[in-house]
C-alpha cells in the first residue's frame, strides 16, 4: 500500500546514502514560497533545525532526532578505529542528551531518543565503528518506517470509512491546520486519508482552513495537497460555515494532539468550532490520529490544559502590525472537541465509533489498558 | 443622549469651521498604528479618500460625499460673486456626478448625493454664493446629524435590550468586523449599543473577532473600543467557539449590510458562523442595523447575491505571501444569517423580535411597506 517511491512523494525527512550519509530535511519555515532542504551532517544542525521549527510535528521531530544520534556516532571522535565500546557509549549518550534539549516539551522527541539510547547500549558491544553506526541507523530507519506504516494504516482505515459514507463523485472534505506528511514520516494522519483515497483512484477535493494565527493550513497543507495534484481550495477559518451551508463539504477531517479516555480530543484552535458547525450542518466530523495520541490516564478533555500563546502571534504575525498597541489578546493554542461531536476517530488500529469510553478502550485496549 | 462632545469622541468625519471650511477625515487605512487626518479642500481629495478606503462604511461614505458637494460649491468658479444660478446648478451637478464615481456600488453614496442634488436645485435660487454654500452645508450637516441620531437610537434600544437580558456584572459581548463609529457618523450600529451601555454607567467587556481577511476587527474595532477605554480582547475568528464554550460571552452583536423582508441578514463573512455557534451555546445573537438596511423588495436571504473577492486578500494580505502560488481560493465577502438564528434585530425604530416577516413589516411598516 505504500507509495513512497511515487514521483510526487514529499520527503519531509530523508537519510541520504547508507551509513556515512546524512539527514536531509525540508525547511518548513521557508514553505510555501521556497522548497529548500537542509543537509544535517552534525548533531548541531539537527538540534538547530528542531529548535527553529525547520522540522515540526511531533513524529517528524522524533525521527529527526533519531537520525541525529546516528550522525553523532559518525563523528571522528566516535568512529575512530579501535575506540572502546564504553567510550562510544558515553559519547553517543551525550549526543542523546544534547538532542533532547532541542524542544523540551515534545513527547515524541524523548520517546525516539530513548529508543536510540537502548540501541546505543547494544551497538557499543559491536567491534567496529561501521557496524555500530549501521546498527544505530537500522534503529532510526525502523522508527521512521514504523511512523510511515502508522500513517498508511490510518489512511487505509479512513479511506474505507469515507468511501463507505460519502457518495462517489461528491467527495469533498474540509481540513484544518497541518496533519500531513510534513508533520510525520510521510503521509500524515488526516491528510493520509486523502492521499490514500487518491492512491485508490478515488480522489477527493479539499477545502483547507488557513488556520490562524500561524497559518499552517495556508502555508503547509495547501502546499502538500498541491504537490500531489489534489483539487485544493484555501479559505479563511470564518468561511467554513458558509462553505458547509452551500453543501460543498461532505466531511471534516482533522488531526489531534491528545485524546482523553472518553474520546474528547484536543487539537489546534478552531477544531472545536468546526465540530459544532459540522454538527449543525449534519456533516460527519472525523479525527485521524495514531494510538500514541490517546492518553488513557486522562478521563475527559476537561483535564487537558489549554496552552496560551503570545499575543504577538495575532497582532504582529506576518511582519506587520495589525492591531493597536496594548490591546488584550486571548490566544489559546488548542481547543477540546467533546466526544459527542466526533463521528469517528480513525487510528492505525481501526475506527473508534461511536466515540465513547467503551469504544476507545476496545480499540486501544490491546495496547494500553 | 448624544455625547459627541465628550472628550473621547471619535470624529470619523468633521466639518471644520462654517461655510468656507473643509472636511476632515480619519485615514482608516493608517489605523491602528497611526491616527492621521486628511483635510479635504477640493472634491478630488474627497473622491480619492472614498476610492482608496481612507473613509469606509456605507453611512460614512455618504456623509463624506455630501460634504464633498459643499466643498465643490466653494471653488472659485462656483463661488464667484454674481454667478448665475443655472451656472451654479450645472457646476454643482458635475461635482455630484464626479463624486458618484468614487465607489460605484455603495448605495448610501448615491442616496446622499441625490439628497445633495435636490439641495443644489434649491440653493441655485438663492442670490449670493455664501448663501448657496450655507444652504448646501446645512443639508450635509443634516445628513450627518440624522446618521448620528440613528446610531444613538440603535444604541438606546440595544442597551435596554441587553440590560434586560444579561445579568449585570456578567455583560460581555462578542462582535465581528467593524460596525462602529468609523463606519458611520459617530457611534456606529453594533458598537453604539456598547458605547451607550458605557454612557449609561453599565459597561460591558468585548471580545473582538479579528475578521479575516481584511482584519477590520483587529485594525478598527479594537482601536475604537480602546479609544473609549472599554475592556477589549482581540481573538482570531476561529477562537470564538472556544470563548463561548468557556462561558465568557453573554451575547453576540454584529451589524448588517442588507436584511431581507423575512429577517435573513447579510453581513461580513464569518457572521453566519457566529450565529450557528451562538445558537449551539444558547447565547443570544443580535443584529444592529438602521431601517435603511432593510430591503423589503427581497423576500429572503437566498436572493441576496454573495460578492466574491480577490484571492490575494487571503494569500498576500499581511504584506507577505502566506500560501503557495496558484492555489485556488474561495473568498466570499459576505454570508447570510437566516432569521431563525437571529434573536433580535436592533433598529433605530425599535426591536424586531422574534425575527420573521410579520415582525419586520410591523417595525418597518410605517417607513416602507
Amino acid at each position: 500500500m505504500t507509495d513512497h517511491d511515487s514521483a510526487n512523494k514529499i520527503e519531509t525527512l530523508e537519510w541520504t546514502g547508507h551509513a556515512g550519509g546524512s539527514l536531509r530535511l525540508i525547511d518548513q519555515t521557508r514553505l510555501p514560497t521556497e522548497l529548500v532542504s537542509i543537509d544535517c551532517t552534525d548533531p548541531q544542525t539537527v538540534h538547530a533545525a528542531i529548535r527553529q521549527l525547520q522540522v515540526r510535528g511531533a513524529p517528524a521531530i522524533g525521527i529527526a532526532a533519531a537520525y541525529g544520534v546516528v550522525i553523532g556516532s559518525q563523528s571522528p571522535d566516535l568512529s575512530a578505529e579501535g575506540l572502546p565500546g564504553d567510550v562510544f557509549r558515553t559519547g553517543c549518550m551525550e549526543v542523546c542528551d544534547y538532542l533532547a534539549t532541542s524542544r523540551p516539551t515534545a513527547v515524541n522527541l524523548f520517546w525516539a531518543i530513548d529508543r536510540m539510547r537502548m540501541a546505543v547500549d547494544d551497538a557499543a558491544n559491536l567491534a567496529s565503528p561501521p557496524e555500530r553506526t549501521e546498527f544505530l541507523l537500522a534503529e532510526a530507519r525502523k522508527i521512521h518506517e514504523e511512523d510511515r506504516q502508522m500513517c498508511h494504516a490510518i489512511g487505509r482505515h479512513g479511506a474505507a470509512l469515507i468511501a463507505g459514507n460519502l457518495p462517489s463523485g461528491e467527495r469533498s472534505v474540509l481540513t484544518h491546520c497541518n496533519a500531513g506528511g510534513l508533520a510525520t514520516a510521510e503521509y500524515g494522519t488526516a491528510l493520509s486519508v486523502i492521499f490514500t483515497m487518491q492512491d485508490n483512484g478515488d480522489p477527493v477535493s479539499v477545502f483547507v482552513d488557513e488556520t490562524r494565527p500561524l497559518l499552517q493550513g495556508a502555508r503547509l497543507t495547501t502546499w502538500e495537497l498541491q504537490q500531489r495534484g489534489i483539487d485544493t481550495t484555501l479559505i479563511c477559518d470564518n468561511m467554513a460555515a458558509q462553505v458547509m451551508r452551500e453543501g460543498k463539504v461532505g466531511a471534516v477531517i482533522t488531526g489531534a494532539d491528545r485524546i482523553a479516555a472518553n474520546g474528547d480530543a484536543a487539537n489546534k484552535i478552531g477544531t472545536y468550532s468546526l465540530a459544532v458547525l459540522a454538527s449543525h450542518h449534519q456533516i460527519p466530523f472525523y479525527v485521524a490520529a495514531p494510538s500514541s495520541t490517546f492518553d488513557l490516564s486522562i478521563e475527559t478533555g476537561a483535564d487537558i490544559p489549554i496552552e496560551q500563546r503570545a499575543a504577538s502571534e495575532i497582532t504582529h504575525s506576518f511582519g506587520k502590525q495589525t492591531a493597536p498597541d496594548g490591546v488584550d489578546v486571548y490566544n489559546p493554542a488548542f481547543d477540546v472537541t467533546p466526544a459527542e461531536l466526533i463521528t469517528a476517530i480513525i487510528t492505525e488500529r481501526g475506527i473508534v465509533q461511536p466515540v465513547n469510553r467503551n469504544s476507545v478502550l476496545l480499540t486501544m485496549g490491546n495496547l494500553v489498558v
